[in-house]
């Protein structure tokens, strides 16, 4: 947290002292309120999911989408791993409009809140930088979009879109394809860079891409295109389990078997990498462990605000299971 | 909220009196924690998920699952739109172990948080019967296990379950089981009993019944041994849809067709529900309507602790796609 934010934040030296002249003469244990009072800080951090437009509710196709997707809740769940045995409190919030980013604003330079865990997807949210010109303490999971100065952690998302090509290589496929992420998300371009470098240091520099939209739909779509396109491949990365998912319907309705005919490896390890049939090799990304880590990193800066910003990179895994 | 905890919470009238002083004394706008001195409310109340007994992290097999799972999201976004309307801070928080609630307690008896909203689904969990006890303001989502004074909010199980019969009654089915969910949860209970009253009136006094336990792989088994014991089965109730999507793959294994050969009706409206194939008829629960309405109530009792205690119990609806 920046001076900035700390001048505002002792909202008055005479409160201060009132309360700490208040607490020692009466020898009472003051509760939350009257402790942040004299320490400047609530031991309260919001975990903030952010979209860049005004959407009026729960229908907001990117926010709804946030919240019910199960990503959401390990984030949730590694981060009070981390926070609940501090003591801090963790608070949830949706930020999708102006009014709401400028409400954040204001608790961080009122010191309601001291700082944030930020999920933010989308290219255009403006959120994040907004946050880095407060000074404000935040940390962000996964790499920002645009190359500002903020923390976060993240999964080499590069070499994990390797040990997908690794193993189809190994498995012997030689027509291969991949159903992309968005590009305009780090996740979705890193994936793609990661796979086509991989694939074609082993000698395949060609590999059909379709750009889906990390959905089940998307996958189904995608992979009926690829099939009009190449018949024969006989291999394919998802850069996400749900478009992995999809992929599976599609090439059942087709007829094709997986792994036999086309083997089939998927990206995040999540509850839909369980739910596929066949159940899905994956790529693991250590949600909760990445979680964690975000609220350690945001626990320190807080404490010393002269700390560099970091990131932090974790190791994938590849999970293999029956569809590669 | 009771008068005990009211007590403990105004620290010291000392304090907020110091506090009013020095507000008054300089003009400043307050920040929360000011505010909360004063007022003797904190403006947030703690989203709890709770399970019983102590474990120690996120491999929790209750505790995990539910954080995991899309429906404590969407709890978690009808209860924001309430209350980020009315500025209240919603603090999450995951409570399975003895001294897990006894910190819930003692935020609550300092003044820490305002009220509860509970998830709770388990038996044996002793923390409903605690915040009664103490006289907090709490709502539940879902009726108590116990038969406790506690508000809650509900869909209205038996009727829900009323609607899958007389569909799969309406489609001509002779031949319908049902793989229900565990006995010792009310919607366990309530959803087999709704259905077998409802299809005993409709002149189908048997129901073969699997007990299941709400996951894929339970709903799985159970088609499994439904089909081993009724080979011409024709109709399938499954009290939740992750249990029918995993119905749908042994039906599929088993080479039956959905729905000529049997029809599948699942509960809840839950993504699982547009990730099957094919998608599934199933019984709409509103959760984030009931979780809206779960802060309305909190918020109402946390004003005004002389509230009677209320349940609130929503229509379910049938919502018909491809698999009945």
């Amino acid at each position: 947290m920046s001076r900035v934010i700390n001048g505002v934040r002792n909202v008055d030296p005479a409160i201060t002292e009132a309360v700490n002249a208040a607490i020692a003469e009466t020898g009472y244990v003051p509760n939350r309120a009257a402790r942040s009072l004299v320490t400047g800080r609530t031991f309260s951090v919001a975990l903030v999911v952010s979209a860049p437009d005004d959407e009026p509710d729960f229908d907001d196709p990117f926010i709804g989408r946030a919240f019910a997707d199960p990503f959401f809740g390990r984030i949730a769940n590694g981060a009070l791993d981390e926070l609940t045995e501090r003591g801090v409190h963790l608070i949830l919030q949706r930020v999708n409009s102006a009014a709401a980013r400028a409400q954040l604003i204001g608790h961080l330079r009122q010191g309601d809140i001291d700082g944030v865990l930020l999920i933010s997807v989308h290219a255009l949210d403006p959120l994040p930088r907004m946050l880095v010109d407060q000074h404000a303490a935040v940390v962000l999971f996964g790499r920002p979009v645009d190359p500002i100065a903020i923390s976060y952690v993240d999964v080499a998302e590069r070499d994990g879109a390797a040990l997908a090509a690794e193993h189809l290589v190994s498995l012997g496929c030689r027509r291969v394809a991949m159903i992309c992420g968005p590009l305009d998300t780090p996740a979705g371009g890193d994936r793609l860079a990661g796979f086509r470098d991989a694939m074609a240091r082993h000698g395949h520099p060609y590999v059909p891409v379709i750009e889906g939209n990390f959905t089940l739909d998307g996958g189904e779509s995608g992979m009926l295109m690829l099939l009009d396109d190449e018949p024969a491949l006989d291999g394919l990365f998802a850069a996400n389990d749900l478009m992995a998912q999809g992929a599976l319907v599609a090439l059942r309705e087709a007829g094709k078997r997986v792994p036999e005919d086309v083997a089939v490896v998927g990206f995040d390890d999540s509850s839909a990498a369980l739910a596929a049939r066949p159940q899905l090799t994956t790529v693991l990304q250590p949600v909760e462990e990445m979680a964690k880590e975000m609220a350690r990193l945001l626990l320190a800066r807080i404490e010393d605000d002269s700390l560099p910003i970091t990131s932090v990179i974790f190791d994938p895994t590849l999970v293999i299971r029956d569809s590669a």
